[in-house]
């Protein structure tokens, strides 16, 4: 199973268009110790030919265009993806679509859910039904989604997408709306969680099993938006695990060690996006890598 | 008054990341007769600091970090884009909205049928009502767009977005819902006209009282698609005029002289993005100029 990182960034990517926090500033300063990201996505291969997407992030022309394995090899039309599978319904894993609206097929795989959002916003039906198809998943089943590849999605905490919160927020909630994946061929198993509020028995008990997690690694502290005077909301408020502290994802996984572990869907404020930083060096320390985009993994 | 293209390519971008004409085919080959061009955007200012961006492509994130001028220079957040003006609903103009989810404080103006189907999509109530003004623009009625820069929108034949068609599509529509824009600035004139279906007096008469035209150039030909069998539309279904034969622009505007003329929002498909073909010359003989990213003007 060949992965390739698309996007290792969380929404609104790496430098955020607006903003001059401390990371943030080092990236528009060229500083060597970052490198900017794009939004979270993965693609996914068992042949090395035929490209599962895990979410379309509003950065995925870009993603398309820095990747030659996507690109069209054949006919006068045509793509090496012929999938893309929803974990949620945010901005950072949906908006990529309004970039595959040509006529092309193929299948977009998600939950219920996060389908019945995407048919409540005209805008998505740019995407022909003649061509794409949506495909209703079922957590807990494996489902063969093409070349090789089979797919389970469990739920994970989270909440609903931003834009459909209402006055009370739900962020612990396990539902349709937040998925996992278990993604296996040929006797190896990758684990997906971009966005995870806590983890679960259930979920330590999947990432345990496991070759490789790439795992929800919004913020360091849980505050880290508060302290910088960014934002009035914590990692949790925003459906997100920090890595560090007792509750953080660190810690709760410190006694799983099989898999290779390997954070994701990073937030701009994460100073364990600075080569050499304290933080970076506790990480590394703890046996976590980060992801950067490019980033391959061979199963 | 400074204007900076930020994209010039027409929906899709090119290469269109599922094409193989023989105009994407080069660019994927990385031929140097092509470069590579995102969607179609203006960033304009009149102070040299203070931007309004004209339509917001899904390449946005993209193209503001391409652009020094767009990132933040002060404070922890900010940002010197203060408003984006939108010339319709299609996606290659408003999907970038997506991208400015941040609490930013800015102004989208439009008119009142392109504001609608905003509001129809629960997706762009990211953009935080605090935050972000709606403001709605009439036609006919020039603007205090801010930082000296005056803006006023016209009607412009054309269609509603593609994700609003029905069963009948009429593509030569004067509503609310295709624009031009004409921006004005110490006694110059830019023109902004990204899709326009039929040159009438009135937006002949607006070019020939310009400095400069950017115009709609998506194709060449009108049946350019269908020629390629890549889609049964011709550039006039799509409510867009095609540069050459007896009805296109090239020929609707040969006898205004005056105003620096530039094609714009340029499909994947139209050979005229390939420089020393016939279809360049063509177009270069006739007096106009092919828009390209990162191109400048100063008026």
């Amino acid at each position: 199973m060949l992965i390739r990182v698309l996007g290792s960034a969380a929404g609104g990517g790496f430098p955020q268009w607006n903003c001059r926090c401390p990371v943030c500033t080092l990236a528009w300063n060229n500083d060597p110790r970052v490198s900017p990201r794009t939004q979270s996505s993965l693609a996914i291969s068992a042949d090395g030919h035929h490209w599962l997407l895990l979410n379309a992030s509003p950065d995925l022309r870009q993603q398309i265009s820095a990747h030659s394995i996507l690109h069209p090899v054949s006919g006068r039309r045509g793509s090496p993806i012929y999938g893309i599978w929803l974990t949620n319904g945010d901005i950072d894993h949906v908006a990529g679509l309004l970039s595959l609206r040509e006529q092309q097929s193929f299948t977009i795989f998600a939950t219920r859910g996060i389908l019945d959002e995407l048919a409540a916003n005209a805008i998505f039906s740019a995407l022909a039904g003649g061509a794409v198809t949506r495909r209703a998943i079922s957590h807990n089943a494996e489902i063969a989604a093409g070349y090789g590849l089979d797919v389970t999605s469990f739920a994970v905490p989270g909440k609903v997408p931003l834009y459909r919160e209402g006055a009370r927020v739900s962020t612990d909630e396990i539902s349709e709306m937040t998925s996992g994946l278990n993604l296996r061929h040929g006797g190896r198993t990758a684990l997906y969680i971009p966005g995870c509020a806590r983890v679960t028995p259930d979920i330590k008990a999947r990432i345990a099993g496991a070759d490789v997690v790439l795992f929800d690694g919004t913020t360091f502290v849980d505050d880290e938006m508060l302290q910088l005077g960014l934002s009035n909301k914590t990692a949790a408020r925003m459906g997100h695990l920090a890595m560090s502290g007792p509750a953080g994802s660190m810690a709760a996984l410190a006694d799983v060690v099989g898999p290779r572990k390997i954070f994701i869907h990073i937030n701009n404020t994460n100073p364990a996006l600075i080569e050499g930083s304290p933080e970076r060096r506790a990480v590394e320390a703890a046996g976590w890598e980060i992801a950067f985009d490019g980033m391959e993994i061979d199963l």
